[in-house]
């Protein structure tokens, strides 16, 4: 990363563990990052005690901005959007949305986080709604990215078209991947499979030079590197990945009850757990790296719910790499380019 | 199972693997039931010499209907349904059409036999669309129903209503579940949550007494025996298992992977890797008992294009179980119930 001055705006009572979690994180970030400045939201009097341990130097780069309201986890996005405008993850957008920070970070209810970013940051020109997006693990150790995955429930072809170049965008500039094969998720390869909207999809990024559009892949070539960029409804999104998560939970249940049987099975209970934890946390997209929120005037990364500080670390460096990369303006620039160039 | 007389018709050509894995299956199965006949569709000079084994009583209860040609694995539905009448599939389904067999069962082209199934079967009174079902593993091991695993990728309310009621009998019939709890996959559990179509869909439901709906569930929920039957499109269902199962051979690469590193790793793929294997096996819905395709007028039961005997016979026992049940009668009787009972 260089070394141009970053400030990020962190949701410091959000998520399940709150304070606990996003304060040892935003401590680990600023001894980390000497040119990172944190704009702490959240309660004064849970934040301040915990800074006595920063040197001078690094107090300096970190601002309390001081909230009284904080978003439940269970709490309704409707009610959060019009009860919860004191708010730490409301000031936190605002601070994103009035400049003052380049990007912000929020492991709080997921529902809430997107209507509020879709209400005090809009979406770029050319994009009508926001998706959210992370990166999953693939069979030889690649990464692909998948989107939407639960931000619009109710896509049409011109949205999941904007997905596309948005996804395309993201792995490009995050990931580094030139060029990326952008796929649409459907239920078979042959051109007439599908339902309407991925076929009106797929007739509009084939007509489309510049993304790389190579066709679609089904729900088994997530993870086998098929694709750079796998793009789906949030509804198909969610599903597809909470069924792994559902499946993983089955499998870890299963072998910790053979475990039990002998000498054997304990030994290979004891690594195989392990192992499979690691992996079924990887596709749980949050979990692993902070999902972002894309297709915005601002930078949204959203951590896991229940993230470790280790979590909330990892998606505030997501922020720092996609304000480096300069995401949203590169989104922009692309969707205005794509537009251009179709017939 | 009662000794009724039954006569299933079997697609012998059908299948990755043909007559080799089908004709075993066929053998064994009229050993085992002694009230059951078979039709065997396919070629004759490939079916009369495995015969041979078979005694005289058992001969008896075999019948060998010649067909000159039979459906490719890749071969586009609108092609099989055009070009193939005189295929083993098509000759099976007919079979059942013109109340010959009371069943079918082919391991052959899904997309195939369900074009064929609702061109030469029809969809029973009240039922627009066949729906492919089947059951799948679930954390405290018992059964949970999903469908529609993908015969049908444009859904409406009316269509995953029928779809509701549908999966509530072969529940009850099949797995003799009472009262089955059906619900909707969708991204949340909260009423507001959800696409339209499923939000229409539940309206539908709740207001409908014979059916015990339950509501929504998530993708996690579907091996959490949170329902007996989960109801959702085929675009959705056919993505969401197909995501189980490429995230489970890429847990099989991992293990394998890792299992060289010492003689523990060694020990630990040793015991992981078949229990992995028969869990994701049994996600997989055609490997694990054959799938079935309800709401014709008639019982066709899909066995895995890779099946082996094994599960090839137990696609023929699913069927038999069906023709016990009476499922399509059923399911025509509980839609008029639904029907007339509905405000």
């Amino acid at each position: 990363m260089t070394s141009r001055h970053l400030t990020i705006a962190l949701d410091i009572m959000g998520g399940d563990h709150g304070p606990l979690v996003t304060l040892p994180a935003s401590l680990r970030a600023i001894r980390q990052y000497p040119h990172l400045t944190l704009l702490l939201c959240g309660d004064e009097s849970v934040i301040l005690p915990q800074l006595e341990s920063l040197t001078d130097a690094e107090r300096q780069r970190v601002e309390i901005i001081h909230t009284e309201q904080s978003v439940g986890m269970d709490e309704l996005p409707t009610s959060a959007l019009r009860n919860k405008k004191h708010s730490s993850m409301r000031r936190m957008l605002e601070l994103v949305e009035q400049g003052q920070a380049d990007a912000c970070v929020s492991a709080g209810n997921t529902g809430a986080l997107l209507a509020m970013s879709y209400y005090v940051l809009k979406t770029l020109p050319g994009i009508d709604r926001p998706a959210l997006i992370s990166s999953l693990p693939t069979a030889s150790h690649k990464k692909v990215y998948l989107l939407d995955l639960g931000a619009n429930v109710n896509c049409d072809s011109q949205t999941l078209f904007q997905y596309a170049v948005m996804g395309a965008v993201q792995a490009e500039q995050v990931s580094g991947i030139t060029a990326p094969r952008v796929a649409l998720l459907n239920v078979g390869e042959e051109q007439i499979k599908g339902n309407d909207v991925v076929k009106a999809t797929a007739h509009l990024l084939s007509e489309t030079p510049g993304i790389n559009y190579i066709g679609y892949v089904e729900g088994n070539d997530i993870f086998t590197d098929a694709a750079d960029v796998v793009v789906t409804d949030g509804f198909v999104g969610n599903i597809a990945l909470k069924s792994c998560e559902g499946l993983g939970k089955l499998v870890i249940n299963e072998v910790k009850r053979v475990s039990e049987q002998n000498i054997f099975t304990r030994i290979m209970a004891k690594i195989a757990l392990p192992l499979l934890r690691k992996i079924y946390s990887r596709v749980n997209p949050d979990q692993y790296n902070g999902a972002s929120l894309i297709g915005l005037r601002g930078i949204v990364v959203k951590s896991h719910g229940n993230a470790k500080s280790d979590a909330f670390l990892y998606a505030i460096r997501e922020a720092m790499q996609e304000v480096e990369r300069q995401v949203p303006t590169k989104i922009k620039d692309k969707i205005e380019a794509v537009l251009m160039e179709r017939p």
